[in-house]
């Protein structure tokens, strides 16, 4: 890019500034706000979530301060008074970031983030914050839905090439990762986050050679481990009998790893291959696949017996081709009013799904003690103190006469503290720790909400405190438009 | 990033990093490749694609080189010798890029870039280079076929926190300006490419004051240009007579722009809310509108009489929600054998339009000289000479009974010149040229051609040369296949 200092602060939608002009411009900028991540239904109709995106929200955070250049662009957009541009060039993030951590199960309309900030500051971070969020997880919940269905086998990221752009190939494939892929094709992500690259030739070396016989020896004179992809031509006619008949000449000198599948009818192709490489001796000898795949068509080659040990899956994970935008929002649930005092906030919307549940809230998980499989997630306001109780109702949050009470629980709150007064203090885990706990986590669900296709739904419940709230704010409002209107 | 040097190098698949070992190993890295670019099926069912990534291609060339933390961390992956790892620090791109301009309108199956190179470093670049051209130019598709339907009314792109991370945002608002976008809401796009920015306020900035008269009257303290956004309670009731008496009172202090819509019924709310703002004498005041649009809704809107002016686009353009990718792919076509000769080179597939085109081609947009549209493009072998012609014949590269003979035409050649033995000699038009170009492009197609909906397919012809030698190609292949299954 042309500016050597550019920074990532106007990476936000032009709104934030200008609202910022003018909470700056009123003197309120400095005004306590309480604003929640979340989002309001599940991607794919999985039944939950993984949340991704951490590491990428605390690098923002990490560098969040005006450059020259975007000040100066900004000054010669011409709108902007130069002392309100000397405030933006000042500022720091102050503020305060409570969240989940990567990797944890997050359901629809619980806040993922909870920002607590100055007013211009939380405002500022809105638009990264859920470029950043949205995409990431939307990737690691699909790499997740992917893995239910693969089980144990090997599955492997490929999608560089048709991931929207550099960003979302390294920061899809590591959510990938966090959902429970086991290796990347993209070298540059194996390099900055540690994932392990797979790969080993394309169609071009075969035709380079022009003889699939020739390429395959040129590959194994300089690569141990091997695997040779065999459809270039003619898979069963040419590519499996040249790949068997490289690994018979070369013996113990290569690893004959196996080969790849990357079209063609899968099934059938896998079926024949493993008769052929069993047949030459090769029983150990893997089957790798690629092509299009995602979920729906591994449950089904799976199905029908196609002998496939390893996926590659590039397009339709890092596309998240089915269900391609996450629609995470980020909303006031809190502000300090005029006299210092902090007050509720609600947006009304003729959607019912889009109105907003007022307050400063945490999530709990609910485990029941004697199974050890969660019951369900209970939102509360931030002054209740849950742990304490010893029976919850928990009720439908829009259905109320759905409800039940639990007992002999443990509520695990899900919220840690990320950012406090400005200065990040969490200390991230490994990537392999990360995955880990995504998995540690899916063994809490009952498997009806593991399910990729019409899963039940899993409780997410509001305390009768903070539906009570959200009830006087909606009332409140309605009197008051009432009112407005009257005066009409 | 934790690396100070870190590039974009190691942006790659794996596999090509491998083959380049053994090509080295096998001393024919330097053996003269043509790879060309294209993609097989249009997305979207469109008639016709926008061409864009050229810059960011650009871009990648000019920074074509090995970092030191690149070498290290092929280094500590333990697979690769010492002097490989010198070789690959020490390579510099030397190779000819020849492609279309960005805004190019393009086609299936015809090639956009074409690379000629040393087959180690055309290699290497195949990965980022899909990875740029697949989703700028998916954008620009996308976004040019809601221009289609928006027609010269104006159209933002809102979508930085629905896009796929944050390089999808801002270039693929730069691909949605190249296909007709008058501006962006991401200030950074703003900063980087001298694009347009757009946006007033949000509803966060009503529930900061927690009224709309309130609200809206501090903005317009700040900002002489006002949009008020008038649904956060509720949109007839409250939002448009609040932005109404707003502008009343405030007269000529500000220029009341209008108001923007941003959910419920966007046809009715926009007709109810245009009768009140023509009635209070704001007959001048534009209605702007966004909630998921995309060239279909807007369509339907249309034709119920919807009365808006101007339309914000997010999700559905930035991640191209109805088809996430394009699926351009990288090919061999043409590749220096032992004896220093070019020969071509084929791949085969039981797909059939998976089969490749060999050797190394130009494209010719053939345009009838009577009444300056285009017949359809042609695209002939390297050598042949087609501007000489009075009389081309065009058929069908596959149901090839459907040709027509064209006299009277002009056939301009699609490829310019981008890179020559490793620099960069292409002159970059600016944005504003790019748009421009694209424009003009659109006004050489007949409007079947144009339509969304399944519209006419335009011709993509083969040369006769151009398809003997594909024949001979495939017979070649399928000829060797049998000999080698004889032998078995």
């Amino acid at each position: 890019m042309k500016y050597a200092d550019d920074s990532f602060m106007l990476h936000t939608d032009l709104y934030q500034i200008n609202m910022v002009q003018a909470y700056w411009q009123d003197g309120v900028q400095q005004r306590k706000a309480v604003f929640e991540l979340y989002f309001r239904k599940l991607p794919f109709g999985n039944g939950y979530a993984v949340f991704a995106g951490l590491k990428k929200v605390i690098d923002f955070i990490n560098n969040f301060r005006f450059s020259q250049s975007d000040i100066q662009y900004l000054r010669e957009e011409g709108k902007y008074p130069e002392d309100f541009l000397q405030y933006l060039q000042e500022l720091k993030f102050t503020g305060s970031i409570k969240g989940m951590k990567e990797g944890e199960l997050v359901f629809a309309n619980e806040p993922i983030l909870r920002i607590e900030a100055p007013l211009a500051e939380a405002q500022l971070i809105e638009t990264p914050l859920l470029n950043i969020v949205n995409y990431q997880t939307l990737i690691a919940t699909k790499a997740s839905r992917i893995k239910q269905v693969t089980g144990e086998d090997i599955v492997m990221e490929f999608g560089t090439r048709r991931a929207h752009e550099f960003d979302a190939a390294i920061w899809g494939t590591r959510a990938a990762y966090i959902g429970g892929f086991s290796a990347t094709s993209n070298v540059r992500a194996g390099k900055l986050f540690g994932i392990p690259v797979s790969g080993t030739h394309a169609h071009a070396m075969i035709q380079t050679y022009r003889d699939e016989y020739t390429a395959f020896k040129k590959y194994a004179a300089a690569h141990k481990d091997c695997v040779f992809l065999v459809d270039t031509y003619d898979t069963l006619r040419s590519g499996v009998p040249n790949a068997i008949r490289v690994a018979k000449e070369l013996g113990d000198q290569i690893n004959f790893v196996g080969i790849r599948l990357d079209s063609g009818d899968l099934a059938y192709l896998s079926k024949e291959a493993r008769k052929m490489l069993d047949e030459a001796g090769f029983t150990e000898a893997k089957i790798m696949a690629s092509n299009d795949l995602d979920e729906y068509t591994i449950m089904h080659l799976k199905s029908q017996g196609a002998r496939i040990d390893a996926w590659g899956i590039g397009t339709k994970l890092i596309t998240a081709y089915d269900q391609a935008a996450l629609g995470g929002v980020y909303k006031l649930v809190s502000i300090e009013d005029e006299r210092g005092e902090m007050v509720d906030t609600i947006k009304i919307s003729a959607n019912p799904e889009k109105v907003t549940t007022p307050g400063r809230k945490r999530v709990y998980r609910i485990i029941n003690n004697e199974n050890g499989h969660a019951e369900g997630d209970y939102i509360a306001l931030d002054e209740e103190n849950i742990e304490q109780e010893e029976r919850l109702k928990m009720f439908h949050p829009i259905h109320t006469y759905i409800s039940k009470f639990v007992t002999n629980f443990s509520a695990k709150e899900l919220h840690e503290s990320i950012v406090e007064k400005g200065k990040v203090i969490y200390e991230e885990p490994t990537l392999q720790e990360i995955q880990a706990y995504a998995k540690e986590n899916l063994r809490l669900l009952w498997c009806e909400y593991k399910r990729t296709m019409n899963p039940e739904e899993y409780p997410v419940d509001l305390s009768q405190a903070c539906w009570d709230n959200k009830m006087a704010s909606i009332q409140t409002i309605k009197e008051k438009i009432s009112q407005g209107n009257s005066r009409r």
